[in-house]
């Protein structure tokens, strides 16, 4: 369920022009943003934008940009796009800032439909004239590309060959990309057909790859990123009844390592979004300095489909709602506007 | 320009009724069926099939499968599906022959639009209830995937290594794999920017790829497999002109090998379709014993998009038409039906 509260009958001209005086003149009045934009689902949203841009030849999403600033105004600049815009945005992001954000490309692909992916893709090719797999593999940060030519090389001159530890990090360097790559190009299957014997067998195949540790994970990327969810699901099912223990659970880190952690990041978005998402939101406000964007996107994400649900999660496993923690460790109108996010802005009074 | 010469007008209700007569009784009139869905255009043989099906309660396609036999089989039973339904079919064959023919996915995916090879990976989906991503993955020949695990294991166990010969071969076949799927896994951008400074860039570092031999190709398949196809043209160009000589003519075979074929395949296809599929065909008609299904993929695939463009670049290289070449080299209803195909039955007479 959702958490959002929007209203079933709104004016996005009234609108347009309640957000018009809030952001005119000397600061902006942040409490009728809020209120606004914290209350409209995204097709109300666009009607807005479109309503403000005929009204006053502007585009609204630039002029919150540069009036807003912080936190708030990433928050309010994620939001207001549409689901599909958004998500190219925060790809983005991802994938050009100096370290790729492996999670948010894990999470775009793994807890969406083909159909909301493709949309996404073209979205992003609308915004930035690339493909989102042409900057992902072009951005790929100079370690991961070097760690590719160096496992190559290593094949030809054996005498280059550095420390078995050293190998190790290619070559989780090496799985990290492929699986990345794997996960965004894949146009799954969506349907809900299960092959029992398939998944039996490849909960052998996988487990067998985890047993010899990394030398044989062409095996798991090819299962996690090419068979439908329903399948996968079925096969992890398979794993736990003959294992005793969920495949989260035996592909541990030993030492941590981003592939590995990529890998189980994918394995959860497609077991149960709702889950991992609590979980992370639990990760990103139990560290000594909260993760802000970790926090943002998620609310923002998922506040029109099932945030509701992913509080319940949040309080089984915490004790406390999220909507209070969130009320705890952030200040000001970012508070304001993702406990609005949350339908829960009475904890402000 | 198309070859086929279909009627504005035709009654579905007729075609069906002469269709039932031509498969009914004992064998069949295989020249209606050939002067029937030999002369109609994609929009026109659905109507045929559903009027079929709604007045005999029956699947024209099956039918014809059943009556209809050989090459002329084949052929009828291609060019009889919807065009992504059609190549949907013949990616599977493709994919699940025992040797994965690497041309028909390189054609696949870089001779079409993204939006086509979407529609393909849809097709493909309602018909085989999974997709082609996963099938090509887990397809995936025996040697393919012993290569993948080897590679991996060299570099943890170099006194396993064996000679640079069956090195060279392992790598190969890895490369082979990685550029199959990422072709087909890229939701390509359609747009026509250039960026000239990057085509140049780009020229030098595939240019640099290819002096290193094979030790280096990651580059070449991120930058062919995910570029747009203006960009992609814009660097082969540049490529042309810095170096003297197209890059294909760079990428030769010594020894021949699978995985540069395909990456040359995959670079022609994008650079000039037409001209790729002249050469291709050139090349299974002057074969001692004829390559029948690389002229039926072909024929069938073209002649309503561009078979009467590729006739005259066939006959510029070759000094015969190629309806002539296949009125010489093909015989019966097979090649009654190709020369149909072509808009040049008159050679039958």
């Amino acid at each position: 369920m959702a958490s959002l509260c929007a209203p079933e009958n709104h004016s996005p001209v009234a609108d347009a022009e309640l957000m018009r005086q809030a952001v005119q003149g000397w600061g902006s009045d942040e409490k009728t943003i809020v209120n606004i934009i914290g209350r409209r689902n995204a097709v109300q949203r666009k009607l807005i934008r479109g309503a403000y841009e005929e009204i006053y030849q502007e585009d609204l999403v630039k002029r919150l940009e540069s009036e807003l600033s912080g936190d708030f105004e990433k928050a309010v600049y994620r939001w207001i796009l549409d689901p599909a815009d958004r998500n190219a945005v925060l790809a983005n992001v991802a994938v050009t800032q100096s370290a790729t954000d492996y999670r948010v490309i894990v999470e775009l692909s793994c807890t969406h439909s083909s159909q909301e992916l493709l949309a996404v893709k073209r979205a992003y090719q609308a915004r930035y004239k690339h493909s989102l797999e042409e900057h992902l593999a072009a951005h790929t940060s100079g370690d991961l590309r070097k760690a590719c030519n160096c496992t190559v090389r290593n094949i030809f001159y054996p005498h280059f060959l550095m420390t078995i530890e050293e190998r190790l990090t290619f070559l989780k360097a090496l799985f990290l990309l492929q699986l990345l790559v794997a996960l965004v190009g894949i146009y799954r299957y969506d349907g809900n057909e299960i092959d029992a014997h398939l998944a039996n067998s490849e909960a052998n195949v996988l487990h067998n790859a985890i047993e010899e540790k990394v030398l044989n994970h062409d095996e798991i990327i090819r299962i996690v990123s090419t068979r439908s969810k329903a399948q996968l699901m079925a096969t992890f099912n398979c794993y736990k009844d003959d294992y005793g223990t969920s495949i989260t659970k035996h592909l541990v880190d030993d030492p941590p390592n981003q592939y590995l952690a990529a890998i189980r990041t994918a394995i959860r978005c497609i077991n149960d979004p709702k889950k991992y998402y609590a979980k992370i939101l639990r990760n990103a406000l139990n560290k000594p300095v909260i993760e802000e964007d970790t926090l943002t996107r998620v609310i923002v994400t998922r506040a029109e489909k099932d945030l509701e649900d992913i509080n319940e999660l949040f309080y089984k496993r915490n004790s406390v709602s999220l909507d209070h923690a969130v009320s705890k460790d952030t200040r000001g109108n970012y508070k304001a506007f993702l406990l609005t996010l949350l339908g829960k802005e009475d904890l402000l009074m």
